[in-house]
This record gives structure tokens, C-alpha cells and sequence, in this order.
């Protein structure tokens, strides 16, 4: 029974989520990585949708780039909350994406993240976080990441004024 | 039995797709106008495209703004062409319903036209164009037309050129 | 106890969010809606971040518009999900404010929406799907609010039907 | 008496508009692959849509890059459907002969695909739903080509899940 | 004999142009200004430009909105400098005119000059300076409006000056 | 003696960047407000840049709109900062001025702020903190202004929080 | 005595700019191509402007990249036809040139053409034109190019359907 | 005592930055150059500022990319000058970042500067002139640095013209 479903449009999209599924794994949070698409398979998607949520699954990922309707199309089968991931794959620099991801209508939001790997590592960090509310060992592991971001970052600091010593 | 069906996203893009009735209507072109959403109701597009296909419809032609998936939510359902209007409906000029439209992925074309009420005129004349394949006497109506759009312009210049006496 | 907290960087953003405030009470569901900016007002935001997350709100709504910076301010500073609505306020058509809320970095992720009204109606249907997540009756007045969507759209469809008989 | 013509713009747009052809070839629709330019051979344009147009001819395909004008001096030259595929040929990321191909006026539709080799993939989708709407096996075949993309999709989901055992 | 050519595409151009003729009248130069659209009737644009080249125009203005091929369409039919004027007509704010009007290919340059009555007054100036490599007298003129341009920025500044006494 | 020259590229800006004249008379600061042009007045706008610089102004203040060269004209003419202010004076949505102003080459920065008043304003702050290196007093009076800032937020607060009892 | 003066703002515009000395030569047009700019060089460019136009010269080409104000600073201190080619020189596609470029105020035109290699080629035959507007030889040899034009785009149509039998 | 601070986002900015120091050592300017981020250590860079105005730095400069945020939120602390330089860091060609850190409200500007290495060059300059307010030494060493421009280009342009003989 995977919390967080992650659906790509086309598995050329597999190397780009697949920071997803790292952090998701880092956080112990259960995940089916699946491609569906909205208008090659919409029934595939639509069962889909419906199997998982029967089965307890509680958020949805999906990424798609050019007119990127898959997280919409799953938005408007599910009230669970639905993530988008605009992913880069025209000469049109992912705005394609982004637009068809983020302007939904209201009564069907898609909680859009940024563009491909930066977004796919936050999808699955807002996942996570919604999935927390519920969850506070989950919310303390996210805390602890945290932690270590801040760390990395100090340290981070401290080398480069080593490097530049002004 | 229309030969055309019109599928607005919203009540609201009434005003803006009206100029297509109205090519339609000019041209002796059957249709049925009327409103269903990709998000909102999909179990309705997808129903409406089966039934109309089934009863004889040849062309669709979908308006809608912001992520405008209407369009690619009816061209996963048929095999008919498909013609997607964009609609200006947020502050980004239509540039969302454009590339939400435009961009679909290989093997689910959407025909897309100008936005706003050219093209609403335009995907009236494109559905004319493709019906005129199999139906000589719309071609020829079509042509006619034609012949009135270069008159009309001949006499705007002629006009024009009176007003501004070089 | 308000369940959500919506913040507006500035005083003139309140008619654009107020369709926040109608959908979030349409639901039951408890807010506290105030002004807070990230760069006039950082301690406050970070002050009350702090309260509210103590004393149980569970999701964060901020709208800005511009360099839209509250809702990534927002997110530095609390593991609960944070909604960011982009305000169109500039001659840039909103784009400033889309890229500057959705583009985060790893880790901090802004669940971003629609630009300004559309947003605002969808950032509650947003923070409403993720309290469902632990609150079945709010996933029933959902669910039941999305029925009356779709009888709605069928009843403009009708309708429309009817002032263009084809 | 090749049933699409395919015009390119310039002898450097071959590579990105193969897939045209290798779709139309698929489906066993007789094609006329050529280059023709709106500015540099006006002329030859307009015989050559004349001459196809006389021996039978039912749709246009044109594609071009930057100021992508060819499409439209096509469909000012014929009332058979004109499909254009913008090309991206410039720094500014294909928006330039997107806008050039799509904002048709009035009267003078241009039947505009996605972007470079996907465009060029759904241009000949688009042109066989044209064709099949007077050619029941051109239609047979277009569905069977669905089933196939259905299967693709479905068995590539399966090996995804197969490698991210969630 | 007009010396300048100014055709608009639609005749809803006129408002927007007429500062061109303006321009012109102030600096003695005549010309014939015109409608005729490069697909509504592209054999009179073709008939217009060689009749005009034939009668001892040296220079034509093409001014256009959207997929903007007005200018483009001239060039490729005489070897006289052609000047464009993009013209907002849609909602995409003259971006697309602008786009289909300057990234002309190789070897049929479109003098592209800026939006709307901005670029309507400028195609009128620069029209004049071409005309002026063989015509002293008119260059004398251009340098006498510009020495009046000088004049009354100088003006307005100390207007400005004396109104805000810093 | 103005501390501050602000250069308007066209009497039409003037009550775009009034609001700049009032945050520095409200800080006590001495300016000079003219109008002076890159294209129209290049002699004038080298000759008031030697002018102001030799009678003790320290920093330039430049707004333009379109090809917005102002700025960028004063940067190559002093070593002094120069504030540019980027002005919406087409249907571009000021993207025009805001690329002018901003893209400058190494060695001739312009310092730009935001567009329309929100520059105009923040302009007028910006060349504040730069005198204010040198000058605690005025130092001392951006931060009470800061303080006052803070207030009116937090009353904005409280007053909208009193009107929607969550 | 050069007919034309080729300005870059900067030398490592040299590579994309020579297309445009190529055609120069091709045509026997007398050139100078040196390096000023707008920024670095104001004086410089000043003085070159003076010197060139004193000493013959018709026509000016300048090219620039980022917030390309070249052009226009020599439009300001010529009355001869200046031509402008935006070059792509950040990461925004040239946009940023592009419009720093065309969006001239009224009265000081830059006659802008495409994009870099394609923007340099056709620099050089707009200036070609212009200076046949007095020279009947070079018109001829203008056209003679056309048709050279004219037979490579019929071969290279003829190869390619040879390679592509339908 | 470092007069200038430097923060980037991210120890991947790292190389597009090192410009920025090069300049500000040639012109003898002392520099702290650090990582700390708007969003992973907010406490840091906040306690960065207050240390660094405490202990004499007069100027801060900031890069980051996607929603640069890090510029704005340094702004909100310290009424020093505050620098931003926006990074490319996204398909989206650094628009996402210019936006973000130009478009501040009224009140917290920042002094933007070009997007990537060519800004990181003129962030310093910037910060200089800035510096050179109350230090004429160091506007000595600036105005001598831009003779050397001169000369660079002047010398560029002689070399070009000997490679090119007209």
C-alpha cells in the first residue's frame, strides 16, 4: 500500500523524477513509480487513480512536460491532493510545462512545484510534509533534514571564505 | 446528427466563441454548442465525445483557457480531428491556453488556432476545410467566401486611399 | 485554533484572496487571514509562523505578487505545507510573481497555484485536500462540493444548448 | 497523386521533419516531400500548391523556423487544410515561428502542431484524422496505431515499476 | 508617383498608422496609403507592389498584427527596402506582430522598427532617411525636425525643472 | 547643489516617477529633476551628467521606457551610480525597458529597480542608502521610515483580521 | 571612402557579424568594420560617426548583444539609415537584445533585422538596397543573387524528393 | 574588516560569482565571501548582515538563482545598499531569477545588475562607485580602470579593421 503514487507521462521523463524517489526513500515513505499518460493511456490513468486511492494511497506526484495535462487529468479524479512537476522538454525552456501545469481552474488545484529535478526533489518533500500532518515521526525526520541542510550550507560557507580569503 | 460539436470550457468563454456559430451557421454547417469541462466534468467530455462521434459528429472543435487541456482531454477520447481554441482568461495574455494547447505529445494532434475570436472564426473555417474533403459544394462555398474577403479588402483600400489623397 | 493561516504581503492583495476566505468557510474549515510582508514585516511573519505552528495551524496560504517572496519566507521557517498564490501587480501580467513562488529550491518546497482569483479559490481546495487527508467529513463536503461543480457545468451546458439550437 | 504535400521552408529543416514521413509512410499514405519558401521562391509555392491541388492533393503540411510565414502564404493560396509545424531555428527557442504560424487571421486557418520533431510527428496524425474521415480503413489503421501506444505505455510502466520497487 | 507605399493589413490598422502619413506630409514626401492583406489577397498585394515598383516607389511600409506576413510577403516580391511595423492585435501585447516581422531569413530583410504609433512615426523617419541618400534637401529637412526635437526636450526639462524646485 | 539628478527620457514619464521626487523630499534629500534624453539630447545629457558631477551630485536616477537607452547613456558619461528605472510604455508590459536597463556590459553597471512606480520609488531609496555611507543622520531617517513601515503593516493586520473573524 | 560602417559593440561578436561582410563583398559594397561601443567608447563612437559620415559613408550596421544599445546611440548622432542586429549574448535568447534593440522612440529609427548569423546576412542586404535606390548596377546585382537564391531552393526541393519517393 | 560581503545561494553559483571577486581585488576593495541561503539558513544569513553592519561592511551583494529570494531577504535586514545578481540556474534562461530579485517593493529596493558572470563584474563595479562616494582614491583607480577599457577597445577595433581591409 504506497502513500504517494509518482506518475510520469513518459519514461523519458524516468532520469528527471528520479530525485524523487531518493528523497522519498530517504524519508521511508512507501511510493509506486509508474508511467500513465493523459492522452495515451486516460483510462490506465483513470484506474489507476482509482485503484491507488482504494488502497490508501494519499498524495499523488505527476510529472509531464510541453502541454502538461497529466496532473490535471489525475486532479480531476482524486480530492486527494495532486502535485504537479513541470518537466523541460521542448526548445520552449519548460514554460509550456509550467503554464498547462500551474493555471488549473478553481475546484481542481495542482500543487505545482519548480521545473524538473529541483521540482521533482520538492514534490517529494511537499508529499512528505502534507503526509506529516498526520504523521509527527515523519515530521521529526523532516525536521532533521533540515538540520542538515543548514549544516551543509555552514559548511559550505566556511570553505568558500577559506578558498577567498578576501 | 451535427456535424460539428463545440465544447467550451466554461459559461464564461460564451461571448468570445460566438464567432464560430456563426462561420458555422454562414456556411450551412450543422454543430452542437455547448459547455463541458476537462476538470470539472470528465466523465461528461468523455461521454459527449462518444455519443457524438457515434451519432455522426466528424470534427471537435474545444475552447478553453489557462491550462486549457479541454482540447487534449477530447483528443485522447477520438480518433475525429481536433481543433483547440485558445482562450485569454488570466493575466498572462494567453500564452498559458496556447502552449497548454498546442503542445500535445506525438500521436494526439490538436489543431490549434489563434486565440481568442480569431480563433474561434478560424477553427470554424478549419472544420469547414476538413468537411469540405468529401463535400464539393461546401468547397464551394467556402471559395466564395473567399472571393468576398478579397472584394472587401479591395474596397477598404480603395476607400482608404480616397481618405488619404497621398 | 485556526486550522489555516493566509497571509497577504500587502493591504491592497485582500480583494483578490477574499475568494480564499469564501471557500475555506464554504467548508468549515477555521483561518486567520492578515498581512504580513517578507521583507517590510520579517519578524512579524517569522513571529507569527511560530505561533500559529504552535498553537495547531496546519497549512500556510500566502499571495504576493512581484518579487512574490512571503511564501518561500514562509517556507524557510515552518515543516507544514505552505500554499503560494502569485498576484498579478505590475505590467508584467503576473509572471514575476509565478516564477518567484514556484521556482524553490530542494527542500523547501511553495505547493504553487493559479494566478490571483483562480488562485486564491484553489489554494483553499488545496489546503482543504490535505486536512482531509486526516478529516473524513471535510473529504465528504469535498467530494460533495465537486458533485455540485458537475451538475453545474451540466445545467451551462444545457443551457447553452438551448440559445443555439444548431 | 500524393494525397499530403510536405513543404519545408529550407533544405536544414529535413532532419527535424523525417518523422513526418515516416508516420505518414506507416499508415500507407502517399505523400510529396519538398522545400519551398514563402520569400525566397514565392512563385514556386504558389504553382506547386496549385499543381498539387489540381492532381488531387487533400491537405498541406508546411513547416519553417523564425518568421514562419510559409504555411500561411499556403493557405492564402488554397481551401485545403493547411497544417503548420513551427521549427525552432533561432535563439529565442522556437516562439517565434510558433506565433508566426498560429495567429492566423481570420478566414485563413493554420492548423498549428507542437514544436520541431513532435509537431512533425502530429502533423501526420493530423493529416491521416483528416484523410480518414472519408477513408474507414485510414481510420482502422489510426486506431490500431492507438492500441499500440496503449500497450507501449502499459508495458512501460510495468518495467519502471519493476526497477523502483517502492 | 508616390514615393513611399504604406499598406496596412486590416483596415482596423488605420487609426494606429496614421501618424506615418503624418510624418511623411511634414517632411514633403508622398505616398499612397493602402490595404491588402498578404493572405486575404495576396495576387493584389503581389499586382500592387509591382505596379508601385514599376510607377518610382522607392520604399514600402507594411504594417501588421499577429502572425504578422504582410511585410515578409512584400519583400519577397521587390528588391526596394521594405519597412515593418509590428501592430498589437491580439493579447499577447504585439509580441507575436513583432516576432513574424523582424526574423525574416537571409537575403529578405524586413526593416523592422518598434510597436504601434511609435513604429508607425519611426517607419515614416526612417523611410525618409533612405530617401535622403540621393536627396540633400530632404536630409536638410530631417536635420532641421531634429534640431526641433531637441529643442522642445529642452523645453519640457525646464518646464519640469521649474515644477519640482528639488 | 542636488545630491540627486533624476533624468525622465520623456515629459510622458513624469507622473510614473513623481513618487520618487516625494520619498526623497520626505528624506530631506536635495534633487534635480529634468527631462533629458539618449536619442533626442545626447549633447544635453552628456553636458548636465559633466555639470551635475562637477557641482558635488553623487548619484543619477534614469527612467525610460521601450529601448530604454537613458540609463545606460549616464553610466558611460560618470563614475557615479546610476539608478535605472525601467517605465511600461508599450504593449510589451515594460519587459522592453526592464532588459534595456539591466543588461549592461561589465564595467558600466546600472543599478535597476523595479518597474513603473514601485521603481520610481525605490529608486529614490536606493540612492538614499548610497548617500547615507557617509551620512548617519540620513542613515538614522531610513531606518525611522523603516519602523513606520512596520507599523502600518502590523495595523494593516490587525484591521483585516478584525473585519474577517476567521 | 567606405559605403557602409559595421560597428560591434564588443570583439567577441566578430565570428557571428563577418556573414554580414561576406554579403557586403559578394556584392562589391565598400565596408569598415571596426569595433566601438556604446558604453566602453562613447567618445569614440561619436567620433567615428562624425569621420565616417563626413567622409561618405551611407549607411551604418551595428550589432550588440545584452541591453544592445549601440545602434540607437549612433541613430542619435546620425541622420543616415542606422541598421541594427541584436546578438544572443546571455541567457535570455537575445530577447534582451532584441528589444533593446527595435523599441526606438520616434523620430531616431534603427532599422532592425533577425537574430545573429541570419540578422548579419540580411543587414547586409538591407543595406544593399538602400544604397540601390541611387545605383542601378547594384539593383541588378541584387537581383541576379535572388535568382541565384530562386535555383537553390528549386535543386535542393528537387534532391530532396528524390530521397524521400513518397 | 571586509567593506563588501558577498552571499551566494549555493556553493554551485561558485564559479559564475568568482568575477565579482577579481574585480573587487584589482580595484584593493576587501571583500567576505560567503554561501547562505534565503530558505535553507535564514538565522544565518540573518545573523550574517547584523554581524558583518556591525563590524563596517557598507555594501551587500547577492546572487541566486530560480526564485532568487536571498537579495530581497538580506534587504529586509540591513539598510545598507543591497546588490543582487540573478543566476541562470533553471531552463527558464535566469527570467526566474531577474524577476525575482529586480521587482521589490517600495521601500527595499535592490540594485540589480545583469544576470550571471557579466553581472557578477558589475555587481563590484557597482559596489565601488558606491564605495567611492567618500573614498576618491578608489574613484581614481575606477575612472583609471575604464581608461584601460578604452584603450582595450579602441585596440579591438584597430586589430578587427586590419583583419578586415573593406
Amino acid at each position: 500500500m504506497p502513500k504517494v503514487a509518482i506518475f510520469i507521462g513518459s519514461i523519458s521523463d524516468e532520469e528527471t523524477i528520479k530525485p524523487c524517489t531518493d528523497v522519498l526513500r530517504s524519508l521511508g515513505i512507501s511510493f509506486r513509480f509508474t508511467v500513465s499518460s493523459a492522452h495515451r493511456t486516460p483510462e490506465r490513468t483513470e484506474r489507476l487513480v482509482e485503484e491507488l486511492e482504494g488502497s490508501g494511497t494519499q498524495v499523488f506526484i505527476c510529472a509531464a512536460g510541453m502541454a502538461a495535462h497529466l496532473a490535471g487529468a489525475v486532479a480531476a479524479r482524486t480530492t486527494k491532493p495532486v502535485i504537479g512537476i513541470p518537466v523541460t522538454a521542448s526548445a520552449l525552456g519548460g514554460m509550456d510545462a509550467l503554464l498547462a501545469t500551474v493555471q488549473m481552474p478553481p475546484g481542481f488545484p495542482v500543487a505545482t512545484v519548480a521545473l524538473d529535478k529541483a521540482g521533482a526533489r520538492n514534490a517529494a518533500w511537499l508529499a512528505a510534509q502534507m503526509l506529516a500532518l498526520a504523521d509527527p515521526d515523519l515530521a521529526k525526520r523532516i525536521a532533521d533534514a533540515r538540520a542538515g541542510f543548514r549544516e551543509d550550507a555552514a559548511k559550505a560557507g566556511a570553505d568558500l571564505e577559506a578558498r577567498y580569503p578576501g
